[in-house]
């Protein structure tokens, strides 16, 4: 017997080639299909907006990793916020706005695991994806966990007009740090400094990073959060103080290399500094998001944070979208409206 | 006027050239030059051993590091241990045996600053350049405060048959994990197995290393005490565990390269592991030195540990026998007999 169909039509990009680099149209398919019926324990989510991470790379990989690669034919996994609109699931009712791993989709079926709800009051549903989301997440869980921030000490954040890394150094400005960008292009750089408050910014595709950081840090790094990898990592672990500590949260700048990583030649200034270096993954701090949410929702109430996203329209832009990532063409969050 | 001059002659190893790649004959003079008076404050020491360790090659380079660079035509800078036969200094007397860095010379004038005193009654002279020395307090404190081992661990270690690294796996060992050490040739390995007690040991020279560590270590690797860095931290990186620490000693493959080191490509494997790389420097631990010898001191006396020393005889042979190490020709602790 056939199971009975829902009259509603789902628009998903499925993952249908695994990327050779950086990922194309054609390794995706769009497919409409009628979408089950709602079970018992379950809701149904129009999804809204999506959150487009540079994380993706990764997921579209066939290689052991913190969470499993997406299987060929799926929808491609994604983050994102939107309504329910039926709801056969206890927490959870129509009309309720959630967040959740919605997938690359037009609507999701839930059993509501790791979903939400969020309060459009608080915040616009956009913000829920940045720095009330999984970006803001690892920022704050990121810097406070394993960069422990102490006022007086020197920051420097990659991938600063980024979603992490503007939310890294706006927390790191909090806490009394002095706090340095590095992103890509004048625009960026000045929005860093003069609409997000930090104290310099430095262009890495118009500077010599490691000359910028001489000047930038007179007193030495004491904390690197890395977005990046690749070169900027080993410029500035030349620059590093006594017991600093560098956050690998990600590595932008190498996840569509078709040959090896590059791995960062200065490491052993990790020894001559007896600095720490120590990945994170924002998941592992789930139990405490809500910590976090508390803390910087006031900080955004008190105007002392902004979150900016970068909106694109349209779910069938998706490989191209997610591509503006890689060729550092976003400026904030990048999410995509459905 | 010409300062007074002592009646004993000091022969010396004086570094006239920085190495570029091996260190090598021509890079030292030996010099043979009276000794000046021993001044009030100060104390004349007779070397009987050198002890002679890789960290000796970042010494030579003219670059910033945990330590100054001995300067040019200066007496080679090494640890060792010798007979007080002369002493102007309130806590040392004429017979003492002590413990500090004499450099590479016949006889040693000293403030006595970083000086100890070492008691032959509990161990021989040797034992105090090796596991009751540097390697010792080196292993111990990398070990125990960033390897933080706990029983049921799997650790590895490289450098297996060196003084550091036996002396990581005989402590790991004793702290109840699964020791898999690393070493090059059959000689080494059986030792490291044999007389050591190493859970196995893989021969990086006749051994697949990253398939060796499949098979040694089959539930993955939670401590790597890193002694050589290059291909070998790579192939560890991609076996370890959750929240796995990595601790930077050493990177004996790399000291002696004349283009970049080669920076761990697998280092991302942090990310995946949220798992913590982090350098160590013996000399930070200088306050609880004590600690751990006592602690070393009961397991020798037990007979829970051994401490090998490799002896080569005469001052003269001080650059060659100081190739030994690079070339992995030592077995257990090399020490120079002056």
């Amino acid at each position: 017997m056939q199971a009975p169909k829902n009259v509603i039509t789902n628009h998903a990009a499925r993952l249908v080639m695994r990327p050779v680099g950086e990922p194309k149209r054609s390794d995706f398919t769009f497919t409409d299909e009628p979408l089950p019926l709602v079970q018992s324990g379950e809701m149904l989510v129009k999804v809204e907006y999506l959150s487009l991470d540079p994380a993706m790379r990764g997921w579209m990989n066939d290689a052991k990793s913190y969470i499993a690669p997406v299987a060929l034919n799926d929808v491609m996994r994604a983050g994102g916020v939107g309504q329910v609109i039926e709801s056969k699931h206890p927490k959870f009712a129509a009309g309720d706005y959630v967040s959740g791993m919605v997938n690359v989709q037009t609507y999701c079926i839930t059993d509501g695991k790791g979903f939400v709800k969020i309060d459009l009051s608080l915040a616009p549903l956009t913000t829920y994806l940045n720095v009330l989301g999984m970006p803001g997440m690892t920022a704050y869980w990121g810097l406070m966990d394993v960069g422990q921030p102490k006022s007086g000490e020197t920051l420097v954040v990659s991938g600063a007009a980024g979603a992490v890394g503007s939310t890294v150094g706006q927390i790191a400005k909090i806490k009394g740090c002095r706090v340095v960008g590095i992103a890509g292009g004048k625009d960026k750089c000045d929005y860093v400094v003069n609409t997000l408050g930090f104290d310099a910014c430095i262009d890495y595709k118009a500077e010599d990073v490691k000359k910028a950081l001489k000047v930038t840090c007179p007193n030495g790094i004491d904390i690197y959060f890395d977005n990046v990898g690749g070169d900027i990592l080993d410029a500035v672990l030349t620059r590093i103080n006594l017991r600093a500590r560098i956050v690998i949260c990600g590595a932008i700048s190498q996840y569509n290399n078709t040959e090896a990583v590059k791995g960062p030649a200065n490491y052993l200034s990790l020894l001559v500094n007896r600095a720490r270096m120590e990945g994170i993954v924002v998941f592992d701090y789930a139990p405490k998001y809500k910590e976090a949410a508390i803390e910087i929702g006031a900080w955004l109430a008190a105007k002392k944070m902004i979150s900016k996203e970068h909106v694109v329209e349209g779910i069938d832009t998706f490989p191209e979208t997610l591509m503006k990532l890689f060729k550092g063409e976003n400026f904030g969050k990048l999410v995509l409206k459905v």
